[in-house]
């Protein structure tokens, strides 16, 4: 196969349809006008880099080597924080310095991290607003990586770099204890509980309710049933079979979720 | 012109800037990195598979052969239910066999319908989770698709498939009564009554109301018009001109509607 | 650089994931199925000519030479109102003749703008609808004009067209009053008052309330503070540091917004 034009995929907190999202579009096929641009999402809540985090880390792994990401969730833009572009197992994130992507920096899959803070001006937009990097900054450099610039040109190698507080799920001898990090469309409460991280232990208790039952996928109980599983980024789950697991339990990102050992239950 | 890279459209319940869908641009770039991915819709309701069949039925007869569909609305994701890929007037569908295309078999433009199951797991991803066969098993199959492999390598071919019982409409000697089938942004109450079944009723009740006024298209009436006509897809519709018919009657998906004589009304 | 395969976007008031967008992608790829399409927004409020026009001029400048929009906002589809093919600094305008790219015609980076007036069916769907030429003609259109068809040969060139009431700023001895045009997903409220319109004029007030503080950008002040600044496109902004203007003033668009001379504050 002959090489590809190049791929620039879009992660924002613009909102669909913004025209903010729209000008950064431009702005990246104004320097390399055959790149492929593949929205991923533009309505991560306003400004929250804990989801941004989130989802890159359920994302980004699955893309092939040489994809370039511009993450632009940038409470600080205009102000002293670096803009950066990291490598990330043969892939391109570019971002802001404000910790967006630390769930890929620990993801199981992360290799050959590298990263340059940006400064070469000369692959910018020639009047930087002071209000909107993601369109003069970080849209014209993902052009220019995507015809074959080298990092090292963007700016020199960095050894720190901010670091987000994700939250941990805690182990005790007794039970696991984390939280539902995002509520999904089917009302499916995603937490931070890997599968590996429950071992034996496997009675699940949220919103003060103990959930009887584990299955391997939603099809395997009747409508209605409340169940537990392991989902598709084995990730602890709680859903409501063909129903919304968030509505029937009143909970959202944020709530406690335990697994406690069997006889507990 | 030479043979493009290949065309890849989505459609799911997935949610606008769902981390599933990002996660499914992946899994097809990662097999083929120059393909084109179209999103068409991710905001059919959870699991509504009538909804599907109607979109599909709008949209899949223009695009141009060869094109790829993968339709993920999955209800039954990781039970026995089969995924088929299934060839459509040269163009080809990837989605579960739970009835989503039973539109398109009907279609007055099918043609070569041809209906194979997939089973072939070397096209698979390495590691097929229990709920998310979209990212899977149809991201990498469309990738592969999309490359030059042939159906038959996919699974073998099947003649028996799951089909809908999508509404349809029935005709008396006096009227032909049917159904709205979706509200559009503007709220325009699409029927599922067609042009061809008309004939010589023309007389439109719907919600208890009589409409008084046929036209050719919205600005043919004035403003605030409650009026009747054959919209785009050949279908009848309700509409109020500079203004939504399913806000001023009250009406939505479901709603009867049926149409008379002229001379009843 | 070989020359790209062709770059259509798309700027419509369907609603996201409307099967409206949709069958549009599938019609411009039946003819040119090598062509980039690129979402710009699907989310115009419905039939608001306005709000198109301001979309228009925050987006298309940043576009590369021999891009073409298509634009359907078209509440007078079907009717005697003419489709446009416009010719703005080397990019290409699809659109119906009502006014929506007046904010093109005035922008300062307005050169060589042609108009030419669709009129030949053989470059159009074979059947045409009455209420979606969005799909039926401009669609297959952008098509056909990203595969070199020169724009006289799609229609006569025309003199006159349509232009939309754009709100001006007023600008007296003592102020310049203007608008609040839109509200962005951060709250923020832009106005339609530029960077050079405000010159010795530094007192903002809006909504009965006097704007203390003028930012570079929304960082430079603590969290909860209103501020006024000059935003990326240039336009005078109401902001509130970390929270929503719109939300904490109770504004929106259309709120009138009036810059003083300092020494009135």
């Amino acid at each position: 196969m002959t090489t590809p034009a190049g791929l620039v995929t879009l992660t924002t907190d613009f909102g669909d349809g913004s025209s903010y999202v729209a000008a950064m579009k431009g702005a990246i096929l104004a320097v390399n006008s055959a790149v492929h641009i593949i929205d991923l999402c533009h309505n991560i809540p306003p400004q929250d880099l804990t989801a941004t985090a989130y989802f890159l880390a359920e994302t980004v792994p699955f893309f092939p080597p040489r994809s370039i990401h511009a993450v632009v969730v940038d409470p600080a833009v205009g102000t002293e924080r670096a803009l950066l572009c990291i490598r990330w197992n043969e892939q391109w994130l570019l971002a802001p310095d404000n910790g967006c992507w630390t769930s890929l920096e620990r993801h199981s899959a992360a290799r050959g991290i590298e990263v340059y803070r940006l400064s070469e001006s000369k692959y910018w937009a020639p009047a930087v607003s002071f209000t909107f990097h993601g369109r003069d900054i970080l849209a014209p450099v993902a052009g220019h990586l995507s015809l074959g610039v080298a990092p090292d040109q963007l700016g020199r190698r960095v050894q720190e770099w901010v670091r987000l507080r994700l939250p941990e799920p805690e182990r005790t001898s007794r039970e696991v204890r984390g939280e539902v990090i995002r509520v999904d469309r089917f009302g499916n409460l995603i937490t931070n509980i890997t599968r590996g991280a429950i071992g034996d232990y496997h009675s699940v208790h949220v919103g003060g309710r103990n959930i009887p039952r584990w299955v391997q996928t939603y099809g395997d109980a009747e409508p209605g049933a409340v169940v537990a599983l392991i989902g598709s980024c084995d990730l602890l789950e709680i859903a409501v079979v063909q129903g919304s697991a968030a509505e029937r339990l009143g909970l959202g990102a944020g709530a406690c979720v335990t697994v406690g050992q069997l006889e507990d239950s």
